[in-house]
């Protein structure tokens, strides 16, 4: 078997096709899911493969462009039926999405079953899928060395107590300001964050929006604010794509569990800077419909827009 | 003639009694005014001089102890008459007040007249009140180093025209998200701070509520946080004591318009500073009803929640 790349992420979840309605307009059946988003962005920072399934209605133009960033697809499963169709609309609060359909599709029988270089992996993405799945995702990761996590308000209310075994083998959960408070039941962020890594995650990363996000690791607090961008076109993908620089970020610089423990000045200020490439990375996601942006995003444009924000943040 | 304090600031604005419904409780009759929250705040900074008219009903004890502080009240007259009263809710969305009665009373015929050493004054905080007014209090200024105004949706619709006269003569104008996109007719925050600049002021800092403040000056953003607290329980006075601290801070550090002009470099410093000191005091006010957070509020308090908010926003 071969050596694990040291860096490698292993990220779970869905490929989709999205239907959107957004105050800057409509897109219909547009490429979506959660692994999409997360990939492409994470694939600027680290080697990636990307675990999920789709029907047979799916473009394997896509999957051929994603493999040609080095996103290795590889567990992308081709089922017969059709791919899982979300449905959501956004009011002039861009920061909550309405979902006003969902078909799982073949997405109801997922079942992530890792090839041994899936399991090899030290960096693990688990995006906001059933937290059963998420944890059979972790039973087969021989050695995670750093293990995140997304979800949302659906689980937190429908399963609670798969959530809560999920989280107990998690460092990091980012959750958005309203899925916090329903998970910690508090209503003010630094007691709901606390809550929340009293349930195992060392790390919980609240994110608001066009208002930034908040870190909270050991005693310290960092509040990094959105890139402000012209227009917000549409959200969707901003958390996904987020947590997929976030993630690249902190597997590029080799950021591990063990740091935590060993060197928790490096740690913190590492998190920091993996929360601002998340915030940037973002700002990308929301200028246009779907992947659209991130698509035709270039390394330099990332790089720039990295600079102006800490132009932006520096007293 | 006394030789002016280099350091001394004029504020004109309103005392005021106000009514305050919050999510957290009820005030009734309660301090306010745009240069009681003001003048409070930058008293921790600079020595403040305030003009303004009360009603004979107004406490004169409060008075007393504004100059226990070392405001000079001279500029205050006490006129037969009741008090300017304001009555306002704040709903959910604790960022945006609904004005529910207005008595303007005493402050009716308001006619800011300044004493000699009131004329001397080198920075001037212009609160929210009429433009016509604080054309008036501009005129009586004799070497007038660094001008701040506020103003509000009630003046941007109603007095336009007056109001661009003002901001044709003031270096700063500080306004909530919602009122520059009014005055500017614009709806993205920078083109809003664009169109803004060009009506006169050189720095334009927009008011976010509990998501902070963002500066523009020159060709540059400064995205500023606002400090989270446990509970915001009445919202009253955040903008004002947000100026006052602003203010006071750019008295204190010798910040006028000839620096604009010979050291930007300093200058845009010093903003980014002075904000950030606006949002920790901003901060304390919203923690209790009316100006009593403000009234308890120790040096040392302030000085360790600036440094918790320095530490909060460092990459």
């Amino acid at each position: 078997m071969k050596t694990p790349n040291p860096f490698q992420i292993l990220a779970v979840g869905s490929m989709a096709f999205d239907t959107i309605e957004t105050p800057a307009g409509k897109a219909d059946q547009v490429l979506g899911g959660s692994v999409n988003y997360f990939s492409i962005a994470a694939s600027f920072y680290a080697p990636i493969q990307i675990v999920g399934v789709v029907g047979e209605d799916f473009p394997k133009s896509h999957l051929t462009w994603l493999s040609e960033r080095k996103i290795d697809t590889s567990g992308m499963k081709i089922v017969p039926g059709k791919t899982f169709h979300w449905a959501g609309s956004y009011d002039k609060n861009l920061n909550e999405a309405k979902t006003l359909s969902t078909a799982l599709n073949v997405f109801e029988h997922f079942d992530p079953v890792l090839s041994p270089a899936q399991q090899a992996s030290p960096y693990v993405f688990l995006a906001n899928i059933d937290p059963v799945l998420q944890q059979r995702v972790l039973d087969q990761i021989r050695q995670p060395r750093l293990v995140a996590c997304d979800s949302m308000n659906f689980w937190i209310a429908g399963k609670p107590d798969e959530l809560k075994k999920t989280l107990r083998r998690v460092d990091i959960i980012s959750l958005n300001e309203g899925e916090a408070f329903l998970l910690s039941g508090e209503r003010v962020l630094r007691r709901a964050a606390a809550a929340i890594r009293a349930m195992g995650p060392t790390v919980v990363i609240i994110k608001r929006g066009e208002y930034g996000a908040t870190l909270f690791v050991g005693d310290s607090v960092f509040l990094a604010p959105a890139y402000p961008v012209d227009q917000v076109t549409d959200p969707t993908g901003a958390g996904d794509s987020f947590a997929g620089a976030f993630m690249g970020f902190l597997a590029e610089a080799g950021a591990t569990r063990e740091m935590a423990r060993e060197n928790p000045a490096r740690w913190t200020e590492l998190l920091r800077r993996a929360v601002l490439s998340g915030c940037v990375m973002a700002s990308f996601t929301v200028e246009d419909f779907s992947i659209h942006r991130l698509m035709r995003l270039r390394a330099d444009e990332l790089v720039a827009r990295q600079k102006l924000l800490m132009e932006m943040i520096t007293p």
